[in-house]
């Protein structure tokens, strides 16, 4: 794969001053064309050492306006960075609607590097290269145009480049000699990573690094002609107002008895007395407090998710769950309509960046669930955009999970009467009535398709590491007092 | 001062029980009015080891809405707070418009730590408080309500507390004994720093804490009445549309000859020729990578500011600036309008995001002399704002400055006939019109009032630490390699 890049393919010093402005003034005229039209790019550069990686990189930002374009180096990752999940450090370089990131090396270069000096096994490559795959099929389908771009160099044009050369922490190879020498490996691990990320969506470039004009040239002819796609291809589907056929979805017979939702199994005849309450609630107090300073002492992170009905109880419910956790250790985020910075970025952007740091607690007050909830019943995104969040969902709690996470997602479950019976109850309590809005009413008269958007969200997204689970509030008691306990029970077994 | 709080206030359980659910139902009335008025709250929590800090803090998230308050400790800052001015760490936790952050000791905790077990200098004790005094005093400025709460106890009681206490990071002190044995000294060191910092905007309260339901209700009763006093100025303000009186501008004799600006000093006429420029650039772009590789292994920081007339030729001669340094080390920063999100914080919020990491370079296209430039002459500011902000502004980048920093400001300055000629070539050329709008040609229209705005901003923020560069841009090539050789002479005298 990579020796047929070596064929010596090269650019004159005269063809490539004739062939240059043009080549600018077309990539300045398609940068800001992605700008306007809202649509981002993400580069990904890698290569072998001496190639040019980072020479390649400003040449992009000489030719292209630097006000719009980043590049990202991913050297040792901060502390802060350490505490979150590994892809943490790249969604935060992400860049948003009209921007250019490029990425040296990026998600690539870690799992590169471990195959050439750890030698990774088969199976430790295919889960590492698994959110790698991932992430970039959920930005390319967000509308992030992806090209990476992989240079190559001949052993003997190599050998001369690394010898004078210095080192930076580019390098793979702590000296010149020992590059060379693995320069083979390299080479197979590569090849290996390069088949198996060579998508559609983001496919690689192979290009010859000997000749540094035909580089930068074919860097920017392909980067250019990938660029003036994109934008024919968002044009025509702006004019036929196209959109891709949602997946199939699934089909209900008509009986009702057919129709019964994960919700129809909850008891909402669960009750507490007000005595039991109190005095577990105490104990509750207690024991949630002492194992979130265990959690903290060993890193632990809990991720708290809360969906619900209006008038459920969630502001209820999460506020008795605050009084028992120590203000320094937890953080309550609320999430409303997306703001417009926000719709920059593809949904899950607003989540990842509030990861707390290890040990914390963070308490999603509505979280990423409304694509599958709100955004879908309201149309609020196309039906191709949630019928793929549920993947996308799994796969970003898993991440939260396996970075020493404890992810718990509660659904607070009402029945319509008493919904009906709060929502008059606010309505004609003054000092209640800012709870209620027109808003409430229209979602209630939706209740049938939001509970089969749950039943299937539910099904959907249960899973062992960040299980639902669905809390009857028809008694508001006994409901605090239930989540208390799941996260108590989830924390103890998680830590003993 | 502080023995003062001593004499053994207390609330018996009858009583707590009796004032309690009033005082929370009107401290969720407020957090919510403060909310929808959109004003910040800070409460800074600080007090004698034993006092209960942390358990305040969560009894202020238990009685208010736990959404919209968040508590911030500051233990030992993670690198990328260490690679950035000291303050970042505390910009970055601010509350926005309408939230509330709690800080347990916030930018306190290192002064009193270091008075403590230090024994600070007077002169050094003043220059660690000046930054304090000025931060709390910009944002009480902008409408940020901030509470300082001093935790008081006497010996005995905080010899019993110690005794069943765990220690946590919040300790100034290794052990109960060496707490006890430092009391003496911490009280002093406490009642210098409290009585310094105890200024109108940003008051102290000391409280007794030996008694925790009087601890806590002091402190709720305290807090709600600052609220509410807060909101009922709000409104008094609003009603009336009552603006502070702005303080007094400069005011200029009528004939021309004294109405002269610094930028008629700037000499126009210089000029570069195609052969020197050409040859220049190549020189100063080798030395320009060489000097910024060695700012970043020395982890200088450069912040690289550049305003200038519309049609300057800013854009251009920040491309060329960036052609001339490796995309791995700096970031361009464009700013335009805040944003919706920018706004619900101190203006000067937005910059302090984007300060980058040791040994990078920021470029901003555009700056924090917009509060100077186009707000003040657009009246998008009030008279008061604009005028205390080169202060806010000189604070800002002495911290910069100071945090090993390079800071360097260039107005890029041209005729108005250059400015008429290149808007009209703009506007005759298909390729180059949407640089031009209406907006640049009402601009224009206004120079005399810029011209003074930017004789008033270079008179009052030029500073050795940060000094501006009046750059005459006529030729463009000229402006550009004056640029680059300002920023090498900078580099090299910081460096060498």
């Amino acid at each position: 794969m990579l020796n047929t890049a070596e064929i010596g393919r090269r650019v004159g010093k005269a063809d490539y001053k004739r062939e240059l402005p043009q080549l600018r003034t077309r990539l300045l005229e398609a940068q800001r064309a992605l700008r306007e039209a809202g649509l981002a790019t993400l580069v990904i550069i890698e290569g072998m050492d001496g190639s040019g990686r980072a020479e390649i990189a400003n040449r992009l930002h000489e030719w292209l306006d630097p006000r719009g374009i980043q590049t990202h180096i991913f050297w040792d990752p901060s502390d802060e960075e350490r505490e979150r999940p590994y892809f943490w450090r790249f969604w935060r370089a992400l860049p948003g609607a009209g921007e250019m990131a490029i990425f040296l090396g990026g998600w690539y270069r870690d799992i590169l590097t471990d195959g050439v000096h750890k030698e990774l096994e088969p199976e430790t490559l295919e889960a590492r290269l698994a959110p790698v795959l991932h992430t970039e099929g959920l930005l390319a389908a967000d509308r992030t145009l992806i090209l990476k771009f992989w240079y190559h160099l001949p052993r003997k044009e190599q050998e001369a480049r690394l010898a004078h050369e210095h080192r930076t922490p580019d390098d793979r190879w702590p000296s010149a000699a020992a590059a060379l020498k693995g320069r083979k490996l390299l080479k197979t691990w590569a090849e290996r990573i390069l088949r198996r990320t060579d998508t559609a969506d983001a496919p690689w470039f192979i290009i010859e690094a000997a000749d540094t004009r035909y580089r930068d040239l074919a860097t920017g002819y392909t980067l250019l002609e990938a660029m003036e796609k994109r934008l024919k291809e968002h044009q025509t589907h702006r004019e036929r107002r196209e959109r891709p056929l949602p997946p199939p979805e699934p089909a209900l017979p008509k009986a009702e008895s057919a129709r019964v939702t994960v919700l129809d199994r909850v008891d909402l005849g669960a009750k507490l007395s007000d005595a039991r309450y109190e005095k577990r609630l105490a104990q509750l107090r207690d024991q949630l407090r002492q194992q979130l300073w265990r959690a903290h002492g060993a890193k632990l992170t809990t991720h708290l998710v809360f969906e619900g009905w209006d008038a459920a109880g969630k502001g209820g419910a999460i506020q008795r769950l605050a009084g028992c956790m120590d203000a320094r250790l937890y953080r309550v985020i609320p999430y409303g309509a997306p703001s417009s910075h926000e719709l920059e970025h593809h949904y899950l952007w607003r989540f990842w960046r509030q990861i707390p740091r290890a040990g914390r607690v963070a308490v999603f007050d509505r979280s990423w669930y409304g694509r599958v909830l709100v955004e879908r019943v309201e149309g609020l995104c196309t039906p191709a955009e949630w019928q793929r969040a549920y993947h996308e969902i799994n796969q970003f709690e898993a991440q939260l999970a396996a970075h020493n996470g404890l992810v718990l997602k509660f659904w607070l479950h009402i029945s319509p009467e008493e919904q009906l019976r709060r929502f008059e109850e606010r309505q004609n309590t003054p000092w209640k009535q800012y709870k209620i809005t027109p808003e409430d009413w229209r979602n209630r008269e939706k209740r049938p398709l939001y509970e089969q958007a749950v039943n299937e969200m539910v099904l959907r997204t249960d899973s062992p590491e960040a299980p639902w689970h669905l809390i009857p509030t028809e008694d508001k008691r006994y409901g605090r007092i239930r989540i208390l306990e799941t996260v108590c029970e989830a924390l103890k077994a998680r830590l003993d």
